[in-house]
């Protein structure tokens, strides 16, 4: 068996997995090792229920043990994904889900993940044990990922859902040294989001959103723009917008503001 | 999510997992989960150094536990391999190998495991957690097996290397009716090129465009939409931004309106 490239897997090292509130130190262990085997070193640990340093955790990563010590460990998901350019949330249930969200295999999903790598950093979300991760926690996610699983039985033991993951990581990512494109600068987590807000207040504003459908519609909304996968020049030019409107709004006199009840004329139809 | 094609999934019940010497109850346990996740359920146990139905197995076992009360015990490996005409050895040791074996990644194996899998049963062998199989037992296979891992800690738990070779059997397995979702409906040229004029009418309008940069400008907010592939439906609702906010627009009195050379005062800058 010919080694495998070292340049392409180095770029696992941008990779950065991400556990919400995971509960068994067993589990811990077992992903330190596994993450260890396929090369990768980053982990946020949000909210952990259970300490990574346990007897239990240190036996199961035999000489992953390293990972545990490095472990960081974050209050909230927003942080653990603070810098990241792509973030990928992780689902196993079958539950329903928004109808724009468009679920993935971790082959597709990994391979336009690994192809747009060079533009920073890269989050892969795991929810708890218990409940994984919830359609909020999900939708703060640019893409939505799923291991298939046969139906009689689909719940993946967590720490087997991450050595999947990144074992699937790893075989892309050495396996292919083709970079599509030269690299846009993506925009982190955090810029996206303020983006989000703006658009959200701005569109209640203007009685296009009612605050009580707002949360639905700004799914959408996401989705949308998710799923291109906004660039640094792009949010500027979209809050360019959202403040140009923003400055129109203002100067309308109250009575000519829409109020949030009522449905504007539709032009055209 | 859409449920795999079981005609191509129901191959998998052809491949036979053998274990050789295992001595961990809670590998045991772990195994049979995964292979119950992924659609597997003929395993063997080749001369077993603990039960199976240990305490720490049932637990690990979740659900799969039938599995566990299902697995065949033999007290050799030829007697584990009866009737396989495929036999591929997986090996985690990065020694010297007789010259004539062609070590492939699971990828590569699994593909002509599955080809020929209408020829009958298949197996997949594991070595003992401590030493792996032997050169011995590997040169009963037809085909060796390694799974790739970074050269620092290539050593694998037993029970992440079958879950991630379960993983790999199904993903290859029910690949060609991978569809995860129907097909949203996208928007047909037309329908796109109509919400883009629409964009850029007000865009003018409210002064963000002006007519001489216009055309430069809206390249790049085709280019953002178009990656993501609009649906009707996202483009049904931009378009509803869109007119609310020429309705807002027409509200304004003329005094007010921003003319198209002005620059608009930049809050928070």
């Amino acid at each position: 068996m010919q080694p495998f490239s070292q340049s392409g897997c180095e770029r696992l090292a941008q990779v950065r997995i991400v556990l919400v509130q995971p509960a068994g130190p067993r589990n811990l262990g077992s992903i330190a090792r596994v993450m260890k085997n396929m090369g990768l070193s980053q982990w946020v640990l949000v909210d952990p229920q259970c300490d990574p340093l346990d007897t239990e955790a240190l036996t199961m990563a035999v000489h992953g043990a390293d990972l545990l010590y490095q472990a960081q460990k974050v209050q909230t998901l927003p942080e653990a994904l603070q810098g990241c350019v792509q973030v990928l949330g992780t689902t196993g249930r079958i539950e329903q889900y928004p109808p724009e969200w468009q679920i993935q295999s971790p082959r597709q999903a990994f391979s336009s993940l690994l192809a747009k790598l060079e533009s920073g950093p890269a989050a892969l979300v795991f929810g708890p044990e218990d409940r994984g991760l919830s359609n909020e926690e999900l939708a703060l996610c640019q893409y939505q990922v799923q291991i298939p699983t046969d139906a009689v039985y689909p719940s993946l033991n967590l720490a087997q859902a991450v050595g999947i993951c990144c074992y699937e990581l790893r075989t892309l990512s050495c396996e292919r040294s083709d970079f599509i494109h030269p690299p846009t600068p993506l925009a982190p987590f955090e810029l996206v989001e303020g983006f989000f807000q703006h658009l959200e207040t701005l569109l209640l504003q203007i009685g296009y959103l009612h605050p009580h459908t707002a949360r639905r519609k700004m799914l959408k909304f996401r989705a949308l723009f998710q799923r291109a996968g906004l660039t640094v020049a792009e949010v500027a030019l979209l809050r360019g917008i959202l403040r140009q409107l923003g400055w129109v709004q203002k100067t309308l006199r109250p009575s000519h503001r829409i109020p949030p009840e009522e449905e504007p004329p539709k032009p055209g139809s």
